[in-house]
């Protein structure tokens, strides 16, 4: 059964609207980061690496962001071009904002801090104005991100593109993604965060996103139920509820709670994780797979990215997802 | 006919939430600001303003809003009570915020300008969970100004307002007054009007309000069924464009465009005559008028406020605004 | 005996450097500003108050500073021309900054409060390449007032105007004028006025103004003489201590203290005693008086600012102070 | 001949404050920073290198700063310690700024260019009422650097220490380090740049740097000497002018200019040749060499670090320096 209708005849699959920033991540692992002396350079932010998963799928992608005017911005952007993802939409910053920035270390698979240079950040400039709306007129699916209802105007940007998204027939998916720092209160995101869902037909969070949202509702028992239905009163199809090991469930608008397998990992660290299930999930979704396959090739993405040193980079081909589903249901491949 | 149906039950008629400020009104007349020597201190603001009028209209009121912890915050504190509105949500600010100002030359009945002090304004301090959810459920109309839009927390306060009417039933007014002054852009000004009007009821404002908010649509006629009609399509029941001495135009969900006729006056100054309208016309509709019998009302009060020196003060009781239409109509008032 | 010399052969007896701003006066007095109604509208900032009261002394005057690009502006540059002071270099701001204003009550003679506008004012925006070097080559004295190093860029401005006073060898005065409220730290405070005063000729404040310069230093016993000594290792003259009712003492290089007689006023409110005094002075020492003499003529200057509504309006002509010094001789006059 | 005399009896030999930050380089070398994917971490910030030169000299140092409470900081101040610089004074902010950071990259050894990461900067955070008298009582040179003079609070932290340094009769010496990223405009620079030289023994900076401090003054010949002499009627005792690869001009209250050959080196980069240069000199002088001796001393440091890396980690030891110009005067050294 097909929870979500995607238009057709349009020129790209996926386009997403958001964060463009750069990993730096520990080349040394089971250390500190205070001890950490190498990093090594990838694209990252939550919709840049969802797309570049969704375009190593196969899928017809472009991207709607900002730049810095500097070498990390040209890298970006150059990158994705490597990628085949459309930069048509990706405009250069002349404000001197800059890239931002995240470094991560790697203690453990288990215990990896991330430090942000989020300051000024150029992602955050783009206006709507600059919000092509041929280029939503032409998607499939949008794809929004919280971190880009952080701060103005990038906001009015993204409510914009959910204008023309709903103009113009798009399947609008919204990776909750919410990152505290960019933020003035918890009240703040809230008001914003409910405003954007209330217009998206797929909403994928984790229960502690989902808490966030509802800081001034009553769910005291903290229901993934009552969180769902509130979102089928305004435009959902599809709410995915996130309890990290304990799994995903996805509910749908007849009141269904759909759950899935999940796979072993040799996890080297968790970032990324959700970005690549993202990707899995949407492509399957796409596909006109069940919720429940969608589910598993999401989490089977996930666990190739989990296994590797970057996010972005790490990015698994259609292939590749579907070889580990099989070597997993085999038994060669074992937790860490 | 009854376009829109108000809650019963209700301990509060109206309330309003938004700005609080003070007018220094010029007291010498005929002479341009710089030349203007002495100022009189008025409580001012659009929904103050309504609020005040709908007081003096025997309707039971309360208002939402923040003041500055000095001499003119306690001043507006302790006219609104003189004026039986309940201030119980009326927070005063603790950072060091400033009251809003504006000094307004009388040059002539059709030329005054305004000097607005609006930086820090602590009514743009109010916080979301300042906003008293008891409040709101207790109250048949909520009203909502645009300028409370215009900054943060203010303008979340303005969403969670929303959030408690809708949930608790409450009709909802949105009198759009738009002062580019507070505002970044263009842009992000029409960002949230439209994110707020799409979950109003009632919808008042000039031709030139409605058009800054489509900016990004299409509607270069400037036609006013157009702009009506997209506000059907959420949850408005009347649109009111106002289209200054032509007069003003009703819209209602049927398609229907009702107008009223306009009464003449003794102009002294022009501030305060949307402000009047908008507390005589609410009033009419919920006294279960006609619109065109409520327009009027509007109309006449109006002629009131602009024929005194005041905005707030000048605040018609309905006894006088039925006089004074009664004026009107045996000849009496001519205007100046 | 003389303790500073004067330039000879210069265009302009005095140039001050600094705030200019609107005092809005209560009319009704006896009352709170919670209660008063009306209020009328003065040019105020204390070097505006200098120089318009060195100007009614006869003396030829210029005044370096910005105003806003609106109605108070335009009434303030107004305002100076009308008192015969040189406006070539009162800079209109671009900006969109606003005049400062400060608003009055006299709740009684010796309690009255002031509420001050100063966020983005106008005066706090003058830059270094405004400062015009020909107009300080031109005078015998120049003034410089505390707010005016509350802020960038006009903090800059200050020092480029001390170092073209050094240059051409103008004499240089400093009104402390400490404001609390424009400055983010007493730290900061004394940072600047410390590496300003070094470099000034006459040093005029209260004991608590001093204070707040000592902050990092040795003096417990809060000693004039520690005080005065220190700024005469630098460019120091003559450094007056106030002490409010108590008088003022006046330290010399020598190290001897001057002291004079005060006299008797009704007073209405106590604003603008500090600059009416500081002109009073300030004219006394140019024309080669005592400093008990200059000392004298300050106070008589000052007792008819504090019996009369305004600061800058009601500063005296010579011969009124002459003709109070008089009456007080003959005991025409006694405290209120 | 000695033309700065040094304190004795105390406990340190060089007390640095300012920037402390860390460097970003390029591992890939002969390539633009877009291309470059590994990046090496070390500590940077001008006084922070010239303090671990001096450290490595021989000398006993200690460093008055302000690091972020991230691990970017607590490896500074590790790295600091490991290099026997006391950090008694080195102070943790909590308001949850960032460290600098400086991204470079190593296209060829004269083109080489720098990403700078300054908003909100911890070391500019630090505060004057966190500068320890005591320290400075305790130190023969204080060195201050122009880039702790770009903002509110540290900048005032420098008058302070400025101000401690000239009470307890340390030698200072500025190293003007000018970075235009972090000022407002060049005028601001200038007069802050002006009032803290005005304290100081001595001056190092480029003939650019003095260009910009001469911003309103005469000098249109751009001459050194001119330059100098200006410093010589406050405080200085020695002003070097840097002139690239024509080398430096070293001038005297007597109006003498110095000058010193020049060593060979294999070129890496040029980042670190400035800091080398100014730790290597005051070394020379605090040994009571002559300035020429000093001057070359400082230059030998200077190639040694060039034609490494880093530029913290590569501060030669004393030994070293020697070494390099005995092989230099063998001939076994040329330049690449």
């Amino acid at each position: 059964m097909s929870y979500v209708s995607f238009p057709s005849g349009k020129q790209f699959d996926f386009v997403a609207i958001g964060r463009l920033c750069i990993d730096l991540n520990a080349n040394e692992i089971n250390r500190p980061m205070e001890e950490t002396m190498t990093f090594t350079k990838y694209v990252g932010g939550s919709p840049a690496n969802i797309t570049i998963g969704m375009s190593r799928f196969g899928m017809k992608t472009a991207f709607i962001g900002k730049i810095a005017d500097d070498q990390m911005g040209r890298f970006i952007a150059s990158y994705l071009q490597r990628n085949a993802i459309d930069t048509r939409n990706v405009i250069t910053d002349r404000t001197g904002a800059l890239t931002g920035l995240a470094f991560t270390e790697i203690k453990s698979p288990t215990d990896c801090s991330i430090l942000m240079y989020r300051e000024n950040a150029a992602d955050l400039k783009l206006t709507p104005e600059e919000v092509s709306e041929d280029l939503i007129a032409q998607t499939k699916v949008l794809l929004i991100s919280g971190t880009a209802l952080a701060a103005s105007p990038s906001r009015e940007a993204v409510f914009q593109a959910l204008y023309y998204a709903k103009k113009h027939g798009a399947v609008i998916a919204f990776d909750l993604d919410y990152r505290p720092y960019t933020w003035t209160s918890p009240e703040e995101t809230a008001a914003y965060y409910n405003l954007a869902a209330e217009k998206c037909d797929i909403i994928l969070g984790t229960r502690e996103e989902f808490d966030m949202m509802e800081r001034f509702e009553q769910n005291p028992e903290r229901s993934d139920h009552v969180t769902a239905s509130k979102w089928f009163d305004h435009s959902a199809k599809i709410v995915i509820i996130k309890h990290g090991k304990e799994g995903s469930i996805a509910y749908t608008q007849d009141g269904v709670g759909h759950r899935a397998q999940s796979f072993p990992a040799k996890v080297v660290k968790t970032f990324g994780a959700g970005d690549s299930y993202a990707a899995g999930f949407l492509y399957g979704v796409m596909q006109g797979w069940t919720l429940e396959k969608s589910m598993e090739f999401g989490s089977a993405a996930a666990c190739i990215v989990i296994s590797s040193h970057s996010c972005s980079d790490a990015m698994p081909a259609a292939a590749d997802v579907h070889d580990y589903i099989e070597r997993c249901s085999r038994g060669e491949i074992t937790a860490s």
